[in-house]
């Protein structure tokens, strides 16, 4: 499997203008995109996020800042050009991969290490995206956390890649592979369901970072045939309408359109 | 890939004698091995680790457990009779994979989240696993955590498995598998060695979770041929020497001669 098949964050798709997205203004309040060019209007924001809003690792991140009701403002990394493989970029992140945060003096990447440091650094702010509680609550967060990046992600985004990205890049989806895919995703997705049961959300019955990283690579896997692994499972599907109908959720979709 | 492949932590040696190594006796004053005999002595401690020690994933939290100076229970799992596959282990943990912990009512898995519950709840016992420090350090640690969860350990655990494992289970390694893994191993090493030449660790100048999640991974590559991708880089061998040279360490692998 190539690296282009491994890191799914890093694509964007071919049928975003990019110049367009870079100079289209938003109804939404709490970012601001960078323009290229000199002339764009001055930027207040302290957040700086430096990814595409196609990335489902940018997208985990936007949610984040979304949830707390953040100010922010987006750079857009021209991948095309290579830009995230190039200095200044590779300064940001060293792997080369989007997105990147920057918060005052403070710069971070890999997207659910940023979605930590802003729901613990703001959490006075907007919603809480760690369940307060005792020990216990806190730790059984971090078991779900884990469990989407180790057991959820690793399928959930390369069933995407073959179903949603192959298509935009013009490549063939692999029918065996989707099938694998597909076969591993519903054994977690199993554990899900019966998890669900016990708790309205993963970790607890709060809306925590242990659901909220699960958004991109649901949202893309709701719009092919794969929705019917989450469908057809009462709890898994009602986790589902809820974490996704969330109006942070909605602010990256709209992201997505400009 | 298989499902044997693709979770490195799920493996046992068939070369370990599974009855020596339940009734022996250790000279690690820190844990106790239960017996599946009723004779067994009385077990007083209150950390309970499920798992066996050649496996990476419980070898992580046995070094988290050792830093910290914790007394534990280890409990085998006889996954040769497939006991992670079914209750009462799967109310530990139901993906079926090992270790599991509990500590009195409480019941984790993932063992970086079980790391993390450790390093925090225990945070004035043993050695520190997190930087003490400003927000800066603890989201810096962060990163660092994540990324041996998304870029090294894909990578390493997969070459272990082609390197080591597949020999214990009279597998035959792939050598195209073993030159695409090292392939994508050395250019995460490349970044490695930059980082470690602006701080002792990856983190910061201490020794973190961040460090000690690598120790499992490279401690079987260091056996094999891939040593070199280590050796052959002076600040990630350096470090490499550092982090398998502690203590802590050291009573991991004591017990896998057990």
């Amino acid at each position: 499997m190539g690296a282009i098949q491994a890191r799914l964050p890093l694509f964007i798709s071919p049928s975003i203008k990019h110049h367009s997205f870079l100079h289209s203004s938003s109804s939404n309040s709490n970012f601001k995109v960078r323009s290229n060019k000199s002339s764009s209007s001055i930027i207040m924001a302290t957040i700086k996020v430096h990814g595409v809003p196609m990335s489902t690792a940018t997208m985990r991140v936007l949610a984040a800042l979304y949830e707390k009701d953040l100010q922010f403002e987006l750079i857009p990394v021209d991948m095309r050009a290579g830009a995230h493989k190039q200095e200044p970029y590779l300064s940001l992140n060293p792997f080369g991969q989007i997105p990147a945060l920057e918060d005052g003096d403070l710069s971070l990447f890999e997207s659910r290490a940023i979605t930590q440091y802003i729901a613990e650094e703001y959490s006075e702010k907007g919603e809480k995206l760690l369940c307060p509680g005792c020990k216990k609550v806190k730790a059984t967060t971090n078991v779900w956390i884990q469990v989407e990046g180790q057991q959820f992600d690793p399928n959930a985004s390369k069933l995407a890649f073959e179903r949603v990205f192959k298509g935009m890049f013009g490549m063939t989806t692999d029918p065996a592979a989707v099938q694998e895919l597909e076969g591993k995703l519903q054994k977690v997705l199993d554990i899900y369901e019966a998890r669900l049961s016990k708790s309205e959300f993963l970790a607890c019955d709060c809306f925590t970072l242990a659901d909220l990283h699960h958004l991109p690579a649901i949202h893309y896997l709701m719009g092919t045939d794969s929705k019917v692994l989450f469908d057809s499972r009462p709890k898994v599907s009602e986790w589902v309408k809820k974490i996704t109908a969330r109006p942070a959720w909605a602010k990256v979709i709209d992201l997505q359109k400009q």
